[in-house]
């Protein structure tokens, strides 16, 4: 750890011929906060960080540090889980705090300009007095360029989709200062190649977003919170399951297993009974909604609920989902001083069920502290371990817990990561999932960034 | 036009030596059916056609054909609008009519996995058992392969999306003959480059697809469709962007301009208002619909439209959409010995009935003859202008037209082929959309097959 003083004045020096002196910073402080994520991997030291404020500062910088082979890796607001901001190899961070403008609303077309440095509650509170909303909650108050970077999705994704299907173009700078744009405003297009997926979820690692235009819906009629516990996490599954046969357009379907229950309840003082949970939200007119509701209450009950419960009242509404909300500070908080690593595979459907069961076996065989949080309707759950984050064994035994998940989703059809990203946590489970295509993905990589600069260590390790 | 014999009869000499005889033809009349598809672009020969049965197969037949330098065409039923299945220059047109099986039904998961040759009509028909649909319709009964290659859309894209949005994995045999799978079974990831989006669109150019997993719905428990007719364009666009804006959940909404009604009139010998016609399906449950059509008629008939008709029996569904289904043919009826050139342009919504009126009027100030129907919901519409194939004179003016609607589309944000692809109409408005964004696509292709065997002559021209 720690970086070369002689270094590190260079590439400083350096910038500051390129943009003001005072955006381009070696203050420990501010060097420590861009070495780390939420995650619990070991922080790495930047040399530099730098605040850009146009995309022509980014072009000039990303020109120079290719010319003279200095990593860059932009940062958001370090919301990460799988710590793809460390800069592994130090260089430059780019920080997107000052790109953080809401550049053009375009109701009518549900469309939003944005720059890479606005977080999704800033964009929502912009875009509430439009009617509109923009779909995609991580939880936490990620920056959309972060989002992108990741493909991030999280509890709304069943209904609306992952980050890849709401950018409808970025303007992106590449390894050589070029900057292109991938997309057009048109909601679909069979023009070329599609460099907007290809670029969503590369975690840095082909260029730098600068820009993104991104798809926004309606703010719906109505909505309807509700909650049911269920005997088993196979019974709350498969209705979860059932659910999505019946076509019932849930807008959120959560599941929370026993043990976080118990968690939340000890945190929050409250007496949640202490079983597998589905929270759910619908979004509809309230015809409809009333409909769903009843259908869905039906579906539930037949897979063994007994107390269902919903809610139309928007504070009410909160109060019933609060329990999903506080999972990881009831954790946290419950065992300071250590650090959750998450797990995050996705399976198909039919998988989910079983993958759980295998994942809370494991978790209870080796005595680690950790709960369950799934996002059923998509096939994706996140086992949250408990860990101290400088204790080697901990850390290794946590380690050997998510082979086991990840090898139990892979061998399904699933995937290793569904929304977190690669980073350099899954980076090991690649090859395992993608076989010879991992190739065909390091030469796109070779393609766009011969001289390794862009976020150097991150999904591939050969 | 033509091909040369004696390569002809090396090639196929030496791919008998690799599959079976009898499924590898020099037939004339088999070769003519591999020379064209259903647009007026100028048919070309391919050397050989070849059957294949099974991956392996494909994986020899790309080896040997990138060792030896001769161009590879896939081809599924040739339904295809902008030539790209026409070998430009020559080689083998590869057709998947024997890779046709669905290979598994997933109900639980929602997933199918199938071959190529595999058309829309033929999955849906064994998916009804089950209670599913696969979603996408181009109105043609074209593979899935191919649907794939295009990024295939049309009516359903409003609520389900594009074909992009429903595959989920494939397996792509790369121009050296190495296969590789795109994807999972999960219904998300952020695992990786999203290859599945980059081969999804590539029109054959970066891989050659030998089987598709792709996404499934549960049939509606309800559907109910409506027809709308409006004094003008402007009025029924506006009336489309509102219901939009609304977030009624329609599954289809297309346009048809007046000039298309009368065609259909003449064709059919119905008497629909020839004004223009917004055509409408909702799906949902029953409760939920009445709802949405009750609100679907408010916002029609605050924007001029006085005969809202709407049906929720099956078979009168039908021949309320009857003059929808029946256009191209009410206009290639109506002018024998001509073809449809067909614009494709999509555009943000806010700019869809300033370009549908510009494409209006361009059609009548040259004389051509051509209706207007549009996805409206997407911001995509076609012009069917009749051109007769052999007369340049004609050709050209409908290409110059083509030209003006495309560069109105690209100066306010949209693209020049909303769900047709590039071919051959396209690739002259590549760099006028993407800019250097081109170098990149081009670098990828480069990069995934150097010796430019992948159907050669689409998409780039430089």
């Amino acid at each position: 750890m720690g970086s070369d003083v002689k270094r590190t004045n260079d590439i400083a020096g350096e910038l500051r011929k390129m943009i003001d002196a005072d955006r381009v910073t070696i203050n420990p402080n501010v060097l420590e906060q861009h070495g780390k994520d939420e995650s619990y991997h070991t922080p790495r030291l930047p040399d530099v960080v730098v605040f850009p404020k146009t995309t022509e500062e980014v072009s000039r910088i990303a020109e120079w540090a290719n010319a003279h082979r200095v990593p860059i890796v932009p940062f958001g607001v370090g919301s990460g889980m799988e710590g793809q901001v460390i800069p592994q190899q130090g260089g430059i961070s780019l920080d997107f705090g000052l790109m953080n403008r809401v550049l053009e609303v375009r109701p009518q077309d549900f469309l939003v300009r944005v720059q890479p440095g606005v977080t999704r509650m800033q964009l929502n509170k912009e875009l509430k007095k439009y009617g509109l909303f923009f779909s995609v909650d991580p939880g936490a108050d990620a920056t959309i360029g972060g989002m992108a970077a990741t493909n991030a999705s999280g509890t709304t994704s069943v209904r609306y989709g992952v980050m890849r299907d709401q950018v409808r173009d970025m303007e992106v700078v590449l390894a050589d200062g070029r900057v292109i744009r991938t997309g057009s405003m048109a909601a679909k297009s069979s023009s070329g190649y599609h460099l907007n997926g290809l670029f969503i979820g590369s975690e840095g690692t082909l260029g730098i977003f600068t820009e993104l235009t991104l798809r926004l819906y309606g703010i719906p009629e109505a909505s309807v919170t509700a909650r049911a516990s269920f005997p088993t996490v196979a019974n709350a599954v498969e209705a979860a399951c059932a659910i999505m046969g019946a076509a019932i357009p849930v807008a959120r379907m959560e599941l929370i297993d026993g043990r976080s229950i118990r968690q939340v309840n000890a945190y929050k003082g409250t007496d949640y009974p202490e079983f597998p949970t589905l929270f759910f939200e619908f979004h509809g007119n309230e015809a409809g909604l009333a409909c769903d509701i009843a259908f869905a209450r039906e579906i539930v009950e037949d897979h063994g609920c007994g107390d269902f419960l919903f809610e139309t009242d928007s504070l009410k509404q909160t109060a019933l989902w609060e329990a999903r909300h506080h999972l990881a500070y009831a954790f946290l908080h419950g065992y300071p001083g250590r650090k959750a690593m998450t797990t995050d595979v996705c399976l198909p459907l039919s998988e989910l069920a079983g993958a759980i069961d295998h994942a809370r076996e494991l978790i209870e065989r080796t005595g680690m502290v950790g709960g369950i949080v799934g996002h059923v309707g998509d096939g994706n759950f996140h086992s949250l371990l408990m860990v101290h984050p400088n204790n080697p064994a901990d850390l290794e035994q946590a380690e050997a817990v998510n082979t086991e998940i990840v090898g139990y989703a892979l061998s399904r059809g699933g995937t290793c990561t569904g929304e977190h990203g690669v980073g350099l946590g899954k980076a090991k489970y690649q090859r395992q999932e993608h076989g010879d295509a991992l190739d065909v993905m390091y030469a796109m990589k070779q393609t766009l960034d011969p001289h390794n600069i862009l976020n150097p260590g991150k999904i591939f390790i050969f």
